[in-house]
């Protein structure tokens, strides 16, 4: 049977997501070897897609196969009883063998949170990006332009191995909230990097470094030289994944 | 002469802020060794107080001697740029020879920061404390039975070398700010775990294991074990020490 769970991470101590020979600090490895405690076997964790070194869950989706029968509610405490203090289990059920963590994946949620100040925070440091002084109503203007069918091309890093560049954009926001800046942007999917790219555009924008006129650029003619900033990871929170009803 | 300086720190990686013979690793040690690289010599940086292992602060105020003469913007620059990312001087100036950050402190102000949650959250864990549900108008109430000259002989750990046990209470509060929970108190100075102590007994009174009673209690005869919880350290805060004017 097939069990669907919602993870929050802090990312600050993890290669990244994904299981990797010779690196066994990724939250991929730390989840498989709990959900291994709980099951007395080993089985693949499958999430919704990567998270990137450094980068932050609040809602990561994943699901894996058991062959014993736990309710969800047991299963979700056995499971964080096993996981380090920063990953948890925050959701679990039981779902159908349809159900897919990454090819159901409908819809992507991420927040990239930016603190203002003269200089860096240590207390903030592994948890929002340092930006000095922005003008937050520029940036939302400029995150509007990201919104609909977009070919992301000239918004990704080299890896990307994804067969088209092509996704959809339902809404982008840049908002002030309670001492924070925060980029929200929900899309059908990424490419490698693509919020984080995203996020280091805006913020020359909203540092009055670029204009614009810049990212419609890269955005018409694919060009990643037009936004050479990747944002750094310890902004980046997966927020939550959308999946259609079954 | 004598530089002043007011340092932001992530507790969460040292073992407190006193140098000690086999453990190098505390916020006096790191402060020292970039003070040294830029003097040139081993000096003693003395701070307000010490801040025990964890815990953070945003204002801890410090002092030293230096026989180099530096610009208070050039000495600023050029401690943070020896200091690891965790630790930040973000003000300095010349102050004279009376200054001293121990024993000129009038008053000094702590936060305890907290979050409510039905599970543990991982990207708040060493930041604030989990206290699951509770009731701020009870812990705001009871928080200003602190406040007056008081004895804290029922509110310190023991280890404490204090010769008097009494101390004014400026302020206290909880309230709710921006999705966390944070009680406030500024006084003449705390004993050993004092805060940590008060913030410990505010949140059983906020939880609705214990009534504000037993704190009038134990302000009254002294007795620590009417108040036997020590609130986790990675939810304290210095936030400010106030000097008079010179």
């Amino acid at each position: 049977m097939r069990y669907k769970i919602v993870l929050q991470y802090d990312g600050g101590g993890y290669h990244g997501w994904q299981a990797q020979p010779h690196q066994p600090l990724t939250v991929q490895n730390a989840v498989e070897n709990a959900v291994e405690k709980v099951l007395e076997k080993r089985v693949t964790v499958t999430a919704s897609g990567r998270t990137d070194e450094g980068v932050h869950a609040l809602g990561q989706v994943a699901h894996f196969d058991s062959e014993k029968e736990l309710p969800s509610e047991r299963m979700l405490w056995a499971i964080n009883h096993w996981l380090p203090e920063d990953i948890r289990v925050v959701f679990c059920e039981r779902v159908s063998d349809n159900f897919d963590a990454r090819k159901s994946a409908k819809r992507k949620t991420y927040e990239y949170r930016m603190y203002e100040s003269e200089t860096p925070n240590p207390l903030r440091r592994t948890r929002e990006a340092f930006v000095g002084e922005v003008d937050v109503e520029k940036m939302d203007e400029a995150s509007k332009l990201f919104v609909g069918v977009k070919d992301l091309a000239g918004f990704r890093s080299s890896g990307s191995s994804a067969k088209t560049t092509v996704r959809e954009i339902y809404s982008a926001s840049v908002t002030r909230e309670g001492g924070s800046v925060i980029f929200r942007v929900t899309g059908s999917g990424f490419l490698y990097n693509t919020v984080r790219i995203m996020a280091g555009a805006l913020i020359r924008v909203g540092q009055g470094r670029m204009d614009k006129g810049v990212i419609e650029q890269a955005l018409a003619c694919g060009d990643r030289r037009l936004v050479p900033d990747i944002a750094p990871s310890c902004g980046l929170y997966l927020k939550n994944v959308e999946y259609s009803a079954e």
